[in-house]
């Protein structure tokens, strides 16, 4: 791994689109998914507080739901202590505790229903999965509160796994039907420094889609093909990316952890291969992946791009984002950062409210009342991975921003969203910036700095201290390296006022010096209002563009536009203007520009009428922030004005047939 | 009703495009059929040759496709007497015949699999449904052959039905989950002369979707709402054409047939409401209507009607158009025979191949390989109703063609397809024309007519004849009304040479004379290729066109064009040209034109990119005659390149702003 991520206690963020996010995370989304847990006697059926008399039956992957807002709290407690929910916390890992059998088995669905059906149908029943998200949220409960209640209990329930699953003798050929405890054993294996966790994982990554195939001998009836799960072939020999979205951001995230963790190049190259496929064929521009929405959340074909009814769920985005960061870490390629950042303001953000209390499953590019999937956000779900999803995602924005060479040699800003970074060599790094809404960013070095993190210092933090042993050096001899975004083509950098002329290597600029304090770096990049068209090859956005700036992408709402987005037409090379995006947070900027609406006149479903062409101003607001401003209708692809009448042929008569490419009709 | 279609034997097609699709109904649609339906053990269900050891299982509406190869049968030995299949058809009467409980009870699934769960889920089981088709196939077989075998059958199953259902004490308050039963009955009564069967017609109309619900009663686990099968309200109370398409076309016919017989004015003007919407807000440029793709074939809201993934089931299709044939028996309204030759002409052979034998169950307007849809027709389906519809509704097509008033007074050229009709007067009238590759039509007045039918004409019809009761007078003196159709702006009239100056009256020009033999009348219509756009409310279509001459709709396939048609932009003003379609049957005619190809360069799924404006070629054939060269890439709706470049204001600059509507951004 070529760079690793502060811990989370080194960064704080302002920036107005990030930590707002965070805020409403720790204000709403932690609450109330804690609370549709109790409701939804999620927690009543991890206390195995359950019979058949009951009105409500324990479902299969109720587990990871609040396993996973159990993460989001210990996530959310190393940012940001707060005792009270550290006590909540507490509670619940007792309670998931206590619903461990004695040989280690953690699942509440089987142990209260069926005890003897225990991995009896491991593509479909989520029990690994479960596990998985079980294990992630011990390894953050431990590492927000040192205790080793919840990581104890994941441990055990990992050994219990790897006696059951492996190649050894008597063991089940067996991995996850929805992968996730791939990258949750890798995890486990890093807190603990026990390699047989990250061997298990290995293990469930090589074996998956071997033959014979192991959930075909299984013998549930079948639900979906095997390329679904992405066990149709080895994972080195798939050559794109395919099936439901989650499940393989997840894969490949165990893939690269995996890979990382043993320097396995094959299987790095395989997640590398996999991730060029998803990102550069099948995603949309807003990062989200797996637009299929016939019932499967699955990648389609290169280029098979919808907007309208596209799935594209929230979770796949969080996936991909936690993917890149991955991918960028290992490589260091500041593409993987450029998808990351793209999934993380768009695709990701677009599926909670700016409350933090409502949420979208799907997020498609065009959205009105006749949508297939709902036009307004929702509290909650009945598979409800979305919610729970944000709440363990949102506290990483901050670590998600920076990335440090574990040697202390290099410090990257990856997103320059205005933070306060503390390193370990005593130096505070603080941006300055207005992104994603303003291109200038300035790092200015300060010291010393304050203690910070949930617990008192003199805490004994054994566990984490043995496993940092690439502790980097306290010289404040390094490189800061700021990125320049894939999107931006002209920059500016000066240190302490003086320009430097600095060309971008492998997308980031670096200066290194001895930094002290009271030393500034400033870079400028170039943001103007973009009009971005897919790839010829995409069907559904031909003659159309997507608006962008900066990292952002853009939406027209009825809010603004009134209804009928479909009408609007505009030209990509007018002026774009910014302004303030009405009734969303202050600093928001929306674009507005001149669109031209296209009308057939008439009441005829058909007539070969000519449209009436009327001009208007069109406002866009930033993709992520749509439906925060009561029920609109969506649209991110607008019809294009041709660039220019004279790049056309001439339009009439047969008179210029001797311009004309082949036969004249 | 004011016009009654002419006997099927009383039309012979000439034409290119409707009588080749008889032959191929007679060569292969039919015979494949029923080789399907004895292959898949439809006909071993109905000779009740089934017990549990079988290595298959009867299903619940098995009887309706036997039953509708029946019809198609009998409809077919009617326009072209063949004895060889009137036997084939007589075994398989004999085989129903048999499969009649004593007391009258006619279903092969229940009979077989469940005889005590008779109508316990009239919702979803299709049992009412059967019946109808098998009623149908029943007077269709009476009329070809005289036989009362089947009839009498049809007559005993809906004398037990009537004994069950209905208002009466003891019965049960239920009707069809999938309409057609309705229409069958009214056949039924006007073939029989038994009112009884119209009366539980109107009965089963009037009870659909009375509170307290009989399907919620019923207490079926719940598969669709309540609006799929038109039984979420009283159908006079419908106010827009929803649920399943096919139910509904079948449903709103039921409502003309009882509608007309009763003299229910009500009942016409709900069928007129419902068909209004359908028809001018729910439909495809085709005449597709149930445009949903998820799974339940229904009608979209208002103005929503895609073109990828569209279901436009061909039954729909079918259904609507042996709608609009009452509709304008019942009113007279030509706008009705509009849509019924959009939807023949487009929508419904699209469903089948030229050669007879392969289906679409979908229609959609636009079609690759990564469609929903199989983007090649089908020898056969599990759910097989099209095929068997085709089989049923081709026979009709001559019929479809002609109306006639029943007092002799006028006859009406519906769809001015090369033709023969003998009229009951002696008179025979000869369409000479293309159509619908030319508008130019000649009818021939002829004499004496040579005898034609199925059997000979001293055979005893009496059962028919009795019912003629508004036979035409012999007299030579009538109408001849000629449609001019919707999509024609200009025609020229003459009549024996002469010119005439005839305004069209709703849509027909009549002339009225004391006809003779080697009379003849010309009409010419003018068919120039037309640019059709659909409503500006219209999202999917917005900024496109699609392309239409005369009655025909026409699609890009990539056979001729290359592939990724979604790249093609084409200007509606061009002057277009008339080609022979390559690899169609000859005369078919193809339209060419200019088209440009918008590509935006780079390999990058989005960029900044300006696109590449070229040239090309394109050449569109008839949408029903697609995928009739092998595989290939279809669309209907083609972007648009502006009307004219003047139409926009200028392009560049904030200079223009005071040109400017509202803000100046």
């Amino acid at each position: 791994m070529k760079f690793r991520s502060p811990k989370p206690e080194a960064v704080r963020l302002c920036d107005p689109v990030l930590a707002p996010r965070q805020a409403a995370n720790r204000a709403a989304t932690i609450p109330s998914s804690l609370d549709f847990c109790e409701k939804t006697h999620r927690i009543d059926a991890l206390r195995l507080d359950w019979d058949e008399s009951r009105d409500w039956r324990p479902h299969h992957f109720w587990d990871s739901d609040v396993a996973k807002v159990m993460e989001g709290m210990a996530r959310d407690l190393r940012i940001h202590p707060d005792p009270a929910l550290a006590r909540k916390l507490d509670g619940l890992v007792a309670v998931v505790a206590a619903a461990q059998r004695p040989d280690g088995y953690l699942n509440s669905f089987y142990t209260l229903t069926a005890p003897d059906k225990r991995w009896s149908n491991l593509r479909d029943m989520h029990e690994l999965y479960c596990a998985g998200h079980l294990i992630e949220a011990a390894v953050a409960h431990f590492e927000a509160t040192g205790s080793r209640v919840f990581l104890d209990a994941a441990c055990c329930c990992a050994d219990l796994i790897g006696s059951v699953f492996g190649r050894g003798r008597g063991k089940r050929r067996g991995y996850p039907g929805h992968e996730e405890l791939e990258l949750a054993l890798c995890r486990l294996a890093a807190t603990t420094g026990r390699a047989k966790y990250l061997r298990l994982a290995k293990y469930f990554i090589d074996e998956r889609g071997r033959a014979p195939n192991y959930f075909e001998a299984e013998g549930s009836p079948v639900r979906h093909p095997l390329s679904d799960y992405q066990a149709d072939a080895p994972v080195r020999e798939q050559a794109d990316a395919h099936g439901h979205a989650v499940r393989w951001a997840y894969l490949a995230c165990g893939m690269a952890d995996v890979a990382d963790a043993t320097g396995d190049a094959g299987l790095l190259e395989a997640a590398l291969r996999m991730e060029k496929n998803a990102t550069e064929r099948r995603m949309l521009v807003t990062g989200g992946i797996g637009t299929s929405p016939w019932g499967d959340e699955r990648f389609e074909n290169d280029w098979h791009l919808r907007n309208k009814d596209a799935y594209a769920e929230s979770c796949a985005s969080i996936g991909l984002a936690l993917l890149e960061k991955r991918l960028h870490a290992i490589t260091g390629d500041a593409r993987h950062v450029d998808v990351m950042e793209r999934a993380i303001y768009n695709g990701v953000l677009s599926g909670v409210s700016l409350s933090g209390d409502r949420f979208f499953y799907q997020n498609p590019l065009e959205s009105n009342a006749d949508s297939r999937w709902p036009a307004q956000r929702q509290s909650w779900f009945a598979c409800s991975c979305c919610p729970t999803n944000f709440c363990r995602f949102l506290p990483q924005l901050g670590e998600l921003c920076w990335a440090l060479a574990p040697d202390g040699s290099e410090v990257r800003l990856l997103v320059p969203a205005a933070s306060a970074l503390d390193l370990d060599n005593g130096l505070r790094l603080v941006v300055e910036s207005d992104y994603p809404y303003d291109g200038k960013i300035t790092v200015l070095v300060e010291a010393p700095r304050e203690p910070r993190g949930p617990r008192d210092s003199s805490d004994p933090r054994d566990p984490r201290d043995s496993r940092d042993s690439s502790r980097p050096s306290a010289s404040s001899l390094f490189a800061l390296s700021l990125r320049i975004p894939g999107w931006c083509r002209r920059f500016a950098l000066a240190v302490n006022g003086r320009r430097v002329r600095a060309a971008a290597k492998g997308g980031f600029v670096s200066v290194r010096r001895a930094w002290v304090p009271g030393d500034a770096v400033t870079l400028d990049l170039a943001m103007p209002v973009e009009t971005v068209r897919a790839h010829a090859n995409v069907a559904d956005d031909a003659g159309c563009v997507a608006i962008q700036r900066g990292p952002l992408v853009y939406a027209l709402e009825s809010v603004d536009n009134g209804p009928d987005l479909h009408r609007f037409e505009i030209d990509a090379s007018q002026d774009f203007a910014l302004v303030q995006a009405r009734g969303l947070p202050r600093g928001t900027m929306a674009i507005r520009g001149r669109a031209l609406v296209r009308e057939r006149p008439g009441d005829e479903l058909y007539s070969s009428a000519v449209p009436r062409v009327r001009r208007r101003v069109f406002t866009a607001i930033p993709y992520a922030l749509w439906q925060n401003r009561g029920p609109s209708e969506m649209r991110v692809w607008i019809r294009e004005t041709p660039p220019t009448s004279t790049s056309f042929p001439a339009r009439r008569g047969g008179n210029n047939g001797n311009n004309h490419n082949g036969a004249n009709p």
